[in-house]
């Protein structure tokens, strides 16, 4: 059981909640009720990271964001992701959860493509107040590239490093990292990631964030600096996330060498 | 006429865009259109800010948002400004202007009702690269009361100093600040602030955020440590934000001693 003054980030994989196979956002209400309402019951200190999936990346698609500084559509693909934020946040709240909406875009500055600096101030202060922050994959200026596509799954470890998280969630819509039989690697970690990088496959549709490899690579990263383990796993299957919430050992765990030694 | 790099920044008043008298929010569509309009023809760096008018401003009263924290509260008022955010940064798009919605919940913290910090990363590099950033009155997280409603007028200032505004608009529903006469008075300087005080009376429907003698004293308080003059005008005038965004005098000039010694 996590104590009320630790830190959970959990991470909503945009397929999860949309159609991701969709040419234009497709929103999943049923399953952002139903993970409302697991989260509903948990009692400590959270955060929310939302993919976008088909919210977002057709847009970032159409308008090359990551070949070329594109200002509408830059906006236009920054305003979709917001629109999926305002109905999981909309949710959230009607399931009892105090959720805000935070957008990186508004507190964000990215470098080549990578966070440069985000405002926190706010988050923690939210955190002491019991109100969810919930942000998610976005659009962001960038220092070089004028705008670049910032994927929740970098946000996430970005998050988890400087505000010290103690558990972290990366439901997606598969059972954790999956071998060539479909069975699920209970463990990742930087002995067997290599051996581990021939199963993982790039997400089937369109996303232009990375996939599931880019998931394991920032969470492995994450570990080498950090002692926390990050659990991957099938947020599509009803109660995962409230397992997940409880502390139990879920799906695949991705974790540093130095870690796995001493546990 | 201003320089492409200089900076300007344009409020426009809650009770411009919304009715204000309205229990909740009604958006004054066609104006905001006008107003985008006028404002489409601007080639120089422009940031605005709006007011809550209908928007937030009958919730705060109501969750008594001023007096004592309620975390529910605090996030039905924000949604509520926010979703009028949403409304005029759609309608500048539509006109031609790249603006992006910068919510102070996102990228603020308060102490006691004042600003504390603000990330202005995001903001420079948005002007950098001609995108509008749109700001608004809005409720955010104050490090001492939990949340605090922070007015437009109070984020005006705040931006024209840190981010060097060479231009400052005020686009209100009166034609300036008015005598007893009705008559618009031309310029107020600390000098004759004090009888200027008695004419200015509090905008005359719900607001949390001091009514005009609080846009005065903002006003005042800024061009003491700048040389920046603002206008305060009738933004509900056709044309009005056209001639300010020309640079021609307009409604009344608020401004330090020293600085109209000087002019």
């Amino acid at each position: 059981m996590v104590s009320s003054e630790s830190l959970t980030i959990l991470k909503i994989g945009g397929s999860v909640i949309t159609d991701k196979r969709a040419d234009d956002g497709v929103v999943r209400v049923n399953e952002i009720r139903r993970i409302a309402q697991e989260i509903s019951g948990f009692k400590g200190k959270l955060m929310i990271v939302h993919g976008a999936g088909s919210f977002g990346h057709p847009q970032a698609k159409k308008f090359s964001l990551n070949e070329e500084f594109n200002a509408t559509g830059s906006i236009i693909t920054h305003l979709s992701v917001k629109e999926l934020c305002s109905m999981v946040v909309d949710i959230l709240n009607a399931n009892g959860i105090c959720a805000v909406g935070v957008h990186p875009m508004c507190c964000m500055l990215a470098d080549n493509g990578r966070i440069q600096t985000m405002f926190l101030d706010q988050i923690h202060c939210m955190l002491e107040k019991d109100i969810v922050p919930v942000l998610h994959g976005d659009v962001v200026m960038d220092h070089s590239l004028g705008t670049s596509v910032i994927s929740g799954d970098q946000i996430v470890p970005y998050l988890a490093k400087r505000l010290k998280a103690s558990l972290l969630g990366i439901g997606s819509a598969t059972a954790g990292v999956l071998d060539d039989n479909g069975s699920t690697i209970p463990i990742i970690t930087p002995t067997n990631f290599e051996n581990v990088k021939e199963y993982i496959k790039g997400s089937e549709n369109t996303d232009v964030t990375g996939g599931m490899l880019g998931k394991v690579q920032e969470m492995l990263d994450l570990s080498a600096s950090t002692h926390l383990t990050s659990y991957i796993f099938d947020a599509g299957q009803p109660g995962n996330i409230e397992h997940f919430l409880k502390g139990e050992k879920i799906g695949t765990a991705i974790t540093h060498e130095q870690y796995e030694c001493r546990s």
